[in-house]
């Protein structure tokens, strides 16, 4: 079967509250880095997903992110497919 | 000053072991998704980041990586920039 890979970045929504990214932004303005205004810290989750076709691969993609990889309340998730096999089209 | 956005992708060497990612395999596959062969879970960080031009926001992103936001022992990173004002090209 044809093997896809999906690559999932999933983000705080704008509202939520990011207190890795403040850490990292302060980290950053105590080693000069001035100009960096903002820091917003994700995932990025890459499945390798066997499937008939893309929009198979995209569906088992989206479902993982709606049960395991986001939290529906504070995270937004965006899901791109590429093909990982030949055989994928 | 314009202002410029880097999307940077954090992602383990392939040589390195992914305990997060084999424990949201795990996840998957007891949920049933069988299809899905293998996860790798990285980061992905945005910054927002003041400079005269695209070529000097991408160095700021890069030391930033090279200095905080990577291990460059066991990570790859990968930096975007896109103009996030108006005024940026």
């Amino acid at each position: 079967m044809p093997t896809y890979r999906a690559t999932i970045s999933v983000t705080l929504r704008p509202s939520i509250l990011d207190p890795e990214g403040k850490a990292v932004h302060q980290a950053l303005q105590n080693l000069g880095h001035t100009t960096v205004d903002d820091v917003r810290v994700g995932k990025r989750i890459e499945l390798t997903i066997e499937a008939e076709d893309k929009d198979t691969a995209y569906d088992v993609a989206e479902t993982s992110c709606q049960k395991v990889l986001a939290n529906p309340v504070t995270e937004n998730y965006e899901i791109s497919i590429t093909a990982a096999s030949p055989s994928a089209a």
